[in-house]
């Protein structure tokens, strides 16, 4: 077992009294060492009496690390802690994100055009074209970052309130790679008729739709129906990012080991959000021999547990021979593996029984289907959704640039035509002679990236019509 | 018949080419005066031949008034008009608020506090208990502008799409003021029911709710509906905004005129959704003896028309001596009108028939109920809605500081006594010494006014214990 590195998720800070006499900096930075902890800033706050004020700030692997650590320091003769404060938590206080102005109201002049009186003509002319709306507003950049908190990270149905968190940050990822305003609405419903429903009457206000972290099999209805009812584009990040970011390092991938979409046989365990649209995808971009394993293995025609709904999707469009058994058998032969379940599931053996240069993607997060160090010698691709190892699946390097580039172009979908032209601009972040089995897809701070995507989404948006290039309905005329 | 001021809600920046000899700019600024209209920022852009490039910018009484002015510089010889830009709807572009982030996440380190993995453990902590989603999400500070868009200004029923300039326009309010995040929700119903599903579906992420412009009687059920099952505060500030500041103006003209809540006969005229809560307010404020009047007169038990709701309460909680007859036998002998109904309702000889130091509070805007010069030597004293005359009564004296005490407080509500204490502290902005006819409420921008209704609601909402003294929930130490 590999043992896992401190990081900031897990950082604190200690504020220490500690005895002005020489060498006790160096013990306590030794206790933090001998633990493991990785310290990092030290500040001097200030001199009381015969004690120097430290901050000083350690990174953990975990929280029993942490708290083993701060009893290291507390047994230390001459030092006393006068508190701890955990770094996630303090940058949590009061939420991340913030709205601004972007101009001051603070005078009778500025109120007078952005209130009433003056605000009245400009709603004037949206009451007589709905469409000035999207030069007018902020409809023109906002997002709706939408859950029900039924599927958040890997802490599964944590309710709409603990959502939060994880929906702010997003908002935060949206305005730092793509300049999008996006703000978090979590949803006190699980049913679909009803987030649809509320997704439906808020709509006016925004852009774009944001799915996040709702849970399978809702998601899919929840989302198709959005899109069929709704003439803004409407995106489940957690299908289609994830699809987009995969397909991507396919193609680089595939440009590496010298193997062909057509040729792979492409075994995906998991038939969640994820590797449902996964599959779709892949099946887009030529992909023809994909076998997708659930709990009960491989899905195929003809098991009694499959009557509807997505999973008899995929039981019709993959697995083309009809191949039965379990994930085991699925491998054999298998060139790529495409992991969205759980940790531990795939084994050493399973990398032994793939194709010539087997490719694997163990996605699970944060403890993949196997540990890169256990097949390191096997496969010639591995791919992780960790920061840690090479060749990051993140989502990041997709969804940014696929919302800003629906945006710009005022499109009505978020089709598959442009899905896959995200996927490959993300694959062409990378030149060619750069590509290599540690290299196979661009770091998520590359800021090519968000503008490549940006502009190929934009372009498909108006080569497959859900988008029309046209002057700005604003001439700036007095009144419109 | 008043002539209306030039204002910066009708304002306007031409660019003109002018040819390069003396005495031209003087020419266009003679042409503007002529018409009337109100030169401001005269600037030079660049020199282009023969040309000075300017920009010009001009306020105007009204889009007929600018647009003539546009023509008179037009005719005069030498000068040509590259185009002419509307300040109001270039201030529109793109909306006029945004999102920002309180941390950058630029680095692997703030990624991994702000979003996966560190922000797993934040969920986790909520998740166990809700109640932290008040310190560690934008609850804490966060409001939900909410608005059908079926009583927007004037304007009436425009839809949530044109009602989106006034939703930012109080989300900038709510920024400016008091340091709120308010975030604009537009719906797309117009149906009670729906309205209070989607607002109790979105409310875990927000600390309040403001409702704003949804059309009368429906406002009522919904605001009540939604302070029943909600534990977060409802403000519906068309009705309780305008209330708190009515009785803040009445408490100081009180003052002044020497006269005593319960002794006066008030009129209201306008039974929409501000006139029932200034009838509301005033008689939780100690007043005996009000009259309503709608369009069909005084309301009383005995009309045929008035069945059920909120009418029918008026019925029963006003008029205890069950008078009858139209507006013009209610005014006689009355202390206070009070008008929250439409331009010229009243007339002089209204004004002729009250009691002595008649008060006439003509709310109507942007045309009160009676033009203050017709009535200047008759009410002793004179409010109107308007920033160009004496005693604006202005919302934005009240909301701002109500939410930001029920904010600070966590109160679960913005009950009666909270809302007295707001009026009460805004009218104790003013000294008694430097109380007059023609100062009776603050200045909007004067700064103590949300300092000292944020302070006085703070304490109401501790005193009828819909807020709690606690210390917060957060602890700072690991993992809370």
């Amino acid at each position: 077992m590999i043992e896992i590195q401190p990081s900031a998720s897990y950082s604190f800070t200690m504020r220490l009294y500690i005895e002005n006499k020489p060498g006790m900096l160096a013990r306590v930075l030794q206790a933090i060492g001998q633990e493991k902890g990785d310290a990092g800033a030290v500040d001097v706050v200030k001199v009381e009496g015969k004690f120097k004020v430290r901050d000083v700030t350690v990174s953990a692997r975990d929280q029993a690390h942490a708290k083993n650590i701060v009893e290291a320091v507390k047994k230390i003769d001459g030092i006393k802690i006068r508190y701890v404060s955990d770094r996630v938590f303090l940058l949590h206080l009061g939420g991340k994100i913030r709205i601004e102005n972007k101009v001051p109201v603070d005078t009778r002049d500025a109120l007078s055009m952005a209130y009433t009186p003056g605000v009245g003509r400009v709603c004037e002319a949206i009451a007589k074209n709905k469409e000035k709306a999207s030069t007018l507003t902020i409809k023109q950049n906002s997002v709706a970052v939408v859950s029900d908190g039924t599927a958040v990270l890997g802490l599964g149905d944590i309710g709409p309130e603990a959502a939060m968190p994880v929906m702010e940050g997003k908002a935060m990822l949206f305005k730092e790679f793509a300049d999008i305003d996006a703000y978090p609405i979590c949803l006190d419903t699980k049913k679909t008729d009803e987030i649809i429903s509320a997704v439906k009457w808020m709509a006016p206000g925004f852009g774009a739709v944001n799915l996040e972290d709702i849970s399978s099999p809702r998601c899919f209805e929840i989302e198709q129906r959005l899109k069929e009812e709704l003439d803004i584009p409407i995106f489940h990040d957690d299908q289609h990012g994830t699809a987009v970011v995969t397909l991507a390092a396919t193609i680089n991938a595939l440009k590496v080991v010298k193997k062909k979409m057509e040729d792979l046989r492409i075994v995906i365990v998991g038939a969640g959000a994820a590797g449902v649209a996964i599959a779709r995808i892949l099946r887009g971009a030529g992909a023809e021999e994909i076998l997708v394993c659930d709990s009960k293995g491989i899905i195929q025609k003809d098991r009694d547990d499959i009557t509807d709904g997505i999973k008899k999707w995929l039981a019709e469009n993959t697995n083309a021979r009809n191949e039965s058994g379990d994930l085991h058998d699925a491998m054999k032969n298998a060139d790529l593996l495409i992991g969205v379940s759980g940790p531990g599931i795939i084994t050493r053996k399973d990398v032994e029984a793939m194709a010539d240069d087997p490719m694997v993607f163990a996605l699970a997060n944060p403890v993949p289907e196997i540990q890169p160090e256990e097949i390191n010698d096997l496969a010639r691709i591995i791919a992780t959704g960790r920061s840690d190892y090479p060749n990051q699946i993140n989502n990041v390097l997709a969804f940014p640039g696929i919302f800003r580039g629906a945006l710009d172009s005022r499109a009505t979908d978020i089709n598959e035509a442009m899905k896959l032209a995200a996927a490959h601009a993300i694959a062409q972040c990378i030149d060619e002679d750069d590509l290599g089995t540690e290299y196979i897809i661009p770091s998520v701070f590359n800021k090519k990236v968000v503008r490549m995507v940006a502009r190929a989404v934009k372009k498909a948006a108006y080569e497959t019509g859900v988008a029309e290039r046209k002057k700005t309905a604003f001439g700036g005329e007095i009144g419109m």
